[in-house]
């Protein structure tokens, strides 16, 4: 059964490279930018180009589908590129299709903030997308890097979904009914993306679980099968957010960045400021094989499993990657 | 017969483009860096890349050798990225592989100055290949971006090509032997190069020629026989170096830069400090004839004008372009 995490954010090392392949974990997708500049973001694929040299038994450069398939053959992990966040563009549209080249295969239009593009979930206005936007997220279809909304306020989440002339997704998220918070998704929103063809990630950030860390994964999987009906099971997903091993300066970072010189708490709160602790059955890459089986406990057929753990995100990558026109 | 240009700088034009289709010019290797920094030279990807979108009858970016099969299947000509300095990947050896992927496939290690790397025709002294040559050297090979001589001074072109562990070349320039000046090369050089499997393509640079523009088709053609004689007619291409419709201005950049606030007449003068007129035999892109009828005259088979005219840069593309271990 293929795996694809669609989310995470670790500070990555050899053994996080190993535990993937503990998990069987065939392709997942990691965030390079949060705050970055072009020239920032640049570095961080240098630094992932290290890592491909230094552990080429382990990890390799993901760019299409096909390349889920040859990690498969070959016993490693296919990882590709996205942004949280789309200030490695800066105001320059040019930059979409470099980054494209480069790999970058997601990129949110905002995160939690209003950016040049759209508004983040954090706003108190949604005025909606911009013009640039309009126009990055034209040039977003033209070249295969998928929008991502999963940061993003209501309006402009809806409004992406229905200006994009190919399928967009959410992440890393998960049903607002299920649990409330600003980041988690209303029906509309989940139905503007999914009737489009698009994907929602599961998100397993305890500040987006029911009971957060103390979460269960039979509520968690109930969650999914509801999901699934009200949605349908094809366009569903994980996006873990695994941010393994990080420190909680990280955490900050991906909060305030370089935007305020005050602290912003973000799902936190002034008396827990960190990254909350993983429920006890997903702390790491090894433990997928619990929310498979949590699925099958939950009603899943073996081939919706297989669907919901790698082969929708599968299909959403071979239809969504390549440039408009190639196929 | 295939036809491949491997150096061209010119003011690019819808015109220039179809004049390439009307001469059957398959591939040419053009010029996107003289003195631009990285984020500059993205521009100039950028710039390309809406040519790309402009005009995509007439031409196509070219990655590999077998896209140069793919633009004669299409009627259009491959356009290959080159550098003709290293200031683009400024002092960070990572940018070596992110600008191959981006399509680089030829730098020089210099541009007339001393560089980071290396020294170039116009200093002094020369002092070979530096500490930082040495390791971009290597990366150069591992990821497969051709290191380029043309503009460098004799010792430094001399090691780069001994401690290159794949084929170096000289893109544009002229045996010394035949038209003395300090961009042309002395035997030894070019020995250094063609011996270990490198190139050398000549120039139609009027500066590079005997007589300059007034050097005729046929002293140019026996010049390529007699090279050919001591050095072997398979390390033996075009490499133009036509600068077609640029305003002098653009030739006081590339001698400038931003490195001298005192003007730099490189191979002009105060007298004549702009671009010199092309022999009339060689004017554009539709000329490329009149060279391959000129070497068939000076007793050239057919087999080796095809080699001459494209046939062996189109081999050099196929081995060297690609990252090592890769085929």
């Amino acid at each position: 059964m293929m795996r694809i995490d669609c989310l995470q954010y670790a500070n990555w090392s050899e053994k996080i490279f190993r535990q993937m392949r503990e998990g069987g974990v065939d392709a997942v997708h990691v965030t390079i930018a949060y705050h970055e500049s072009f020239r920032e973001t640049v570095l961080n694929f240098e630094q992932w180009n290290r890592w491909f040299e230094q552990y080429p038994d382990l990890i390799m450069k993901g760019q299409w589908a096909s390349d889920i398939d040859r990690a498969r053959e070959t016993g490693r992990t296919a990882i590709f590129f996205g942004f949280q966040n789309p200030s490695p563009i800066e105001d320059d549209i040019g930059l979409v299709e470099i980054l494209h080249t480069l790999g970058a295969r997601f990129m949110q239009l905002t995160y939690n903030n209003q950016s040049l593009l759209a508004t983040g979930c954090y706003e108190a206005e949604d005025p909606g997308i911009t013009r640039m936007g309009k126009q990055v997220i034209k040039e977003m279809n033209r070249v295969g890097l998928v929008v991502d909304m999963s940061h993003s306020a209501d309006r402009s989440t809806i409004e992406a979904a229905d200006l994009s002339e190919r399928p967009i997704a959410i992440t890393h998220a998960n049903p607002h009914s299920w649990s409330p918070g600003l980041r988690n998704k209303k029906d509309d929103v989940i139905r503007a993306v999914t009737s489009q063809g698009g994907m929602l990630g599961f998100s397993l950030y305890p500040h987006h679980l029911k009971g957060k860390t103390d979460c269960t994964l039979e509520s968690f999987c109930q969650m999914v099968a509801d999901t699934a009906d009200k949605f349908g099971v094809k366009n569903l997903g994980i996006g873990s957010d695994l941010c393994q091993d990080q420190p909680d300066s990280v955490v900050e970072w991906m909060r305030v960045g370089r935007w305020s010189k005050e602290i912003d708490y973000g799902e936190g709160s002034a008396s827990a400021p960190g990254f909350p602790p993983m429920p006890d059955w997903f702390q790491d890459n090894r433990h997928f094989g619990n929310i498979e089986a949590g699925l099958r406990a939950v009603g899943f057929s073996d081939e919706n499993v297989s669907d919901l753990m790698g082969g929708n995100w599968y299909r959403f990558f071979a239809e969504n990657f390549t440039p408009r026109g190639v196929t």
